[in-house]
């Protein structure tokens, strides 16, 4: 039988979603705790896609194969009494044979947190501590260049080594909340730091150290990627995934 | 020279505000930066009160003396940039030689956080998990009874062993935002384990499991104190002092 979880997770204490030997993983500890309802048989995940060290999710997606006859609530109440305090599922779906959760994912939606106010220590591993003010205007007007499909090469990490780069952002906009930045992202996927490097030349474009045109220039011409720059994992949460 | 620092403080890695042999305290942090500044002369501050373990502050108060030809500006940067990275300094005054950081606080206000949703990791450490419903109109009605001046005994930890338990409590409320019940208490001050053990009550009242007029009954009656119950660190914030 196959399944959908959603889950979220403290991503602070891991090496990221997906399995690195002798490192601290979201997918191992989910797999440890599936193998172990499913009769101790070792059994893989698929998640809808990876998160680096340090980025967070509230709704992260996964699916997996179970031969135990169990009700969903018993399955979500067994998956979260097994797992660490730092990951949590929310639900558990069943699915048919044919369901993949990368593959079907339509949309992801990830927010991006920054403090422009006084350093916070109590959350300095949930927002990214800037301390310093950015003109919010100029950065929403930059945003809206990313909106639409594009090739986001040179918004991508060159060790990603993808065949194809473009996708196409349905929605991205920033909103002020006190002293609190919010930059969200909706798209048909995000590639490796995509979403980190389009945050960090925003902040460059707000800061003044960039051109509020810079965007649609890095977007059209592979040689500018030199000007983009990548915002600390700290404030980055993967927010949903859209079937 | 005295002057007075608000600082914020996460309080998930320290034993407490006040120094503990052995122990990482909120205290000891502060007198290593600021006698370090003061000419590496061991340098004692004193704080407005303590905070327990795992208790956060986002404006605790504390003064000192030192004898350094120093501009407001720069100590508040030398104090952050010796301090670790949970507490940070987010003002520096100077006072007369007569202030006192205890002494003359006139009011304290501290806030408690808790989730009646479903568990959130990311926020483990600074809600807390309560992850179950609550009448909150019943515990808004409840907590006005603690409102005005009364002997809290039965409130405060035994271990306290002070000669007076009276205090005033100017204003107590609740307000629930999302899935997250926030306590908000004002007053002269407030004793060991009072603010927990306040909201603990509250906490059973909202669950069914006292009756609404039972915090009366344990403020008039110590033999009533067995209904009192200690709420969670780690929700808890000291959010203000004002002298």
């Amino acid at each position: 039988m196959r399944y959908l979880i959603k889950f979220s997770y403290d991503g602070t204490c891991f090496c990221g979603f997906q399995k690195q030997d002798g490192l601290r993983s979201v997918q191992e500890e989910l797999e440890k705790a599936i193998s172990y309802i499913n009769g101790q048989k070792s059994t893989k995940i698929t998640g809808s896609g990876r998160t680096d060290r340090g980025v967070h999710a509230l709704n992260q997606t996964a699916h997996f194969d179970i031969d135990v006859n169990i009700t969903l609530y018993k399955l979500k109440c067994a998956l979260n009494s097994l797992l660490p305090e730092d990951i949590h599922v929310n639900s558990v779906e069943k699915k048919d044979d044919e369901f993949h959760a990368r593959y079907m994912a339509k949309s992801k939606t990830y927010k991006y947190l920054l403090n422009v106010g006084e350093y916070n220590p109590i959350k300095r591993h949930y927002i990214h501590q800037y301390n310093k003010s950015l003109d919010i205007e100029k950065m929403n007007r930059a945003i809206k260049d990313l909106v639409g499909e594009h090739d986001f090469e040179s918004f991508v990490s060159q060790e990603a080594e993808l065949p194809n780069y473009t996708r196409t952002i349905y929605d991205a906009y920033i909103k002020l909340n006190g002293d609190i930045v919010e930059f969200y992202f909706t798209g048909t996927g995000f590639m490796k730091y995509q979403v980190r490097n389009m945050v960090g030349t925003l902040i460059k474009i707000g800061s003044g150290k960039l051109e509020e045109n810079i965007i649609k220039e890095i977007l059209n011409d592979a040689s500018k990627r030199k000007y983009v720059y990548t915002a600390k994992a700290e404030g980055l949460y993967l927010v949903e995934v859209k079937y």
